[in-house]
């Protein structure tokens, strides 16, 4: 079932070869960094990921060094912050065009630096390389004291379905770079939510940030836990205001904004029913509000309110989307749409006739 | 002095901006791997790498898949073992081109397998990216059941410089991929020197690998520790026979297998007289033989008879030439012959007019 994905079978296919390690405590797909026990006669584990930005530099998503640096260390520790770890630092691999002006790599070097400082951590060593290409790779470390951590594994039925934060920002930042510069404009600087990893650690049964965007990481969470979620009815209130409005602008259906697979590096994790007043509490305390969005079913199906009636999202076609368009971002997103088209269109033909979504 | 090394000044800017974890227990450039505590509170610390392989796959140096992904493995478990630590696993990051067939890529993987197994070691995780060119990208994790681990200072004048084994497999092999086909060819498999790392850490003041090559190894040996480095009279000894056949076919002399800047994953270290004997006998219950390549003087320059008399190689000169050359190999190439001419015209000047090396 996990390899219907096209991105997890490609993962299966690559790893195949390799045996795992007997230090390691994640399986396969199941968490968002790597969990290892550091030798066999210790008992200190460490969360580890590497990430790289590649595609995102070739497409024109980011074109901004700043941004680009900025996003780079986000990209990692969102993964170390999914784990419930807290930041041992960063190492940086660079391949510099050989024509890359000293203030471009400055520029670079500066959004690293003030995002691993908004990390509260620290660089701590890199390897540059001169390519024809600008590629960044970050390999982020962290640390738990208790050596617990998270997984994506590990929620029940009944459990409360959470995000950190709202949904949308990455994706509605991939239509105004990408597809439609005219409409409007959006800040997307997205930070790892580490400070409310701690808090979800201590309550949550598994974890997942948004990176490919909110279905996707529910569908994933759905595949490893042999479950399904249904989306609280007002999910609307679940998306950032300001992408909304590039939705509207753009005259796209704003659920959308869950379905595509630049995301915003919210954690999404479940938390069983009575645990939830306590974790609200613990919450409050560092000021922050987590968002409820949906409910842990036994159907194996994604299911939310859409076009005036219940519907089960084929979040494997939704998922599986940006391969069939082979990188093509236009042709991403007319796949959407098409997906969109079809769904509102059984439910004008069931009676529903009129769209919850404003198109 | 240490940035007087056009690398040395570029990662000296790179890092130039950020603050250095009070978990880091290496300062910048003096060991090949990091060396940090998990957390504040752990008394766990453990080295750390990241290395890209993209100018070498660039420039056609590495055109196998097999062995591209085999010395992926190697170079940067080459920085683990030089910091003599035990491996714990490698993450991997690759960014393949859309139209790489699954036959290259299955290549790839079978020489990061076989590799690994030959560290005694796994790949624990990693990243894939779709981009226009293929680049490879490791981060090596080790650790060392007592906490200690080798840096590249810590020599004393006096101390004797060793090597795991012989210089030249690299350049030579840099030789028959780039510059001339058809004067021969060499096999080019070199293995990280984990295990005898783990009798070198019970011994040695200091400690490198020779990635950049040998004399580039000495050099930072020398900066980093305020000293000079005489070699053994005998210095042809240390060359790798096949790779001296190539420098023969060539029409090449046979000191450049040390000067050029494709290294072979020796280790480089010192061991203070009074430990010689001990350090030795350990070498051999695992039946390895080191060997003895030079002395640490008090005076900071290299030093090595060559052409009849002792010269003092101006190695400043020597690893900023790649920069010079701007990547073109040939020009590089030219440059090494141009200075081997230089002090081969100043011996024949000052009488020793007998070339101690074959042209």
């Amino acid at each position: 079932m996990l390899n219907e994905i096209i991105e997890n079978s490609i993962i299966s296919r690559l790893a195949s070869g390799f045996r795992r390690s007997p230090l390691q405590e994640n399986q396969l797909h199941e968490s968002d960094a790597e969990i290892v026990r550091i030798h066999e006669s210790s008992s200190c584990s460490i969360a580890v990921t590497i990430d790289s930005i590649s595609e995102e530099i070739e497409s024109g998503l980011y074109d901004d060094p700043y941004h680009t640096g900025w996003m780079l260390v986000m990209v990692n520790f969102s993964d170390i912050a999914a784990v419930g770890a807290v930041p041992s630092g960063i190492l940086i691999s660079e391949i510099l065009p050989p024509d890359l002006s000293s203030e471009y790599i400055s520029q670079i070097q500066m959004g690293i630096n003030e995002a691993v400082n908004a990390c509260g951590t620290f660089v701590l060593g890199g390897d540059t390389n001169s390519g024809s290409r600008l590629i960044l790779t970050g390999c982020a470390l962290g640390s738990s004291p208790d050596n617990k951590f998270l997984k994506r594994t590990g929620c029940q039925i009944g459990d409360l379905l959470y995000s950190t934060g709202k949904a949308g920002r990455g994706n509605a930042y991939a239509i105004t770079k990408l597809v439609s510069k005219n409409n409007g404009s959006i800040k997307y600087l997205p930070s790892a939510r580490l400070k409310e990893a701690l808090v979800i650690k201590e309550y949550a049964g598994c974890c997942i940030d948004t990176s490919d965007g909110f279905i996707s990481a529910m569908d994933q969470l759905m595949r490893l836990n042999n479950c399904g979620i249904t989306l609280i009815d007002n999910w609307s209130s679940l998306l950032d205001e300001k992408s909304i409005c590039i939705m509207k602008n753009n005259n796209l259906p704003e659920w959308l904004l869950l379905a595509g697979q630049h995301g915003e590096f919210e954690l999404l994790f479940t938390i069983s029913p009575e645990k939830e007043a306590d974790f609200l509490s613990s919450a409050h305390k560092i000021s922050w509000l987590p968002l409820k969005i949906g409910e842990v079913t036994a159907e194996s199906d994604i299911q939310m309110d859409l076009y005036g009636r219940n519907i089960r999202l084929d979040s494997k076609l939704l998922r599986n989307l940006p391969f069939s368009a082979a990188g093509n971002i236009t042709r991403y997103l007319e796949s959407l749409i098409e997906y969109d088209i079809s769904l509102h269109t059984e439910s004008l033909q069931k009676g529903n006739s009129k769209p919850t979504v404003s198109l």
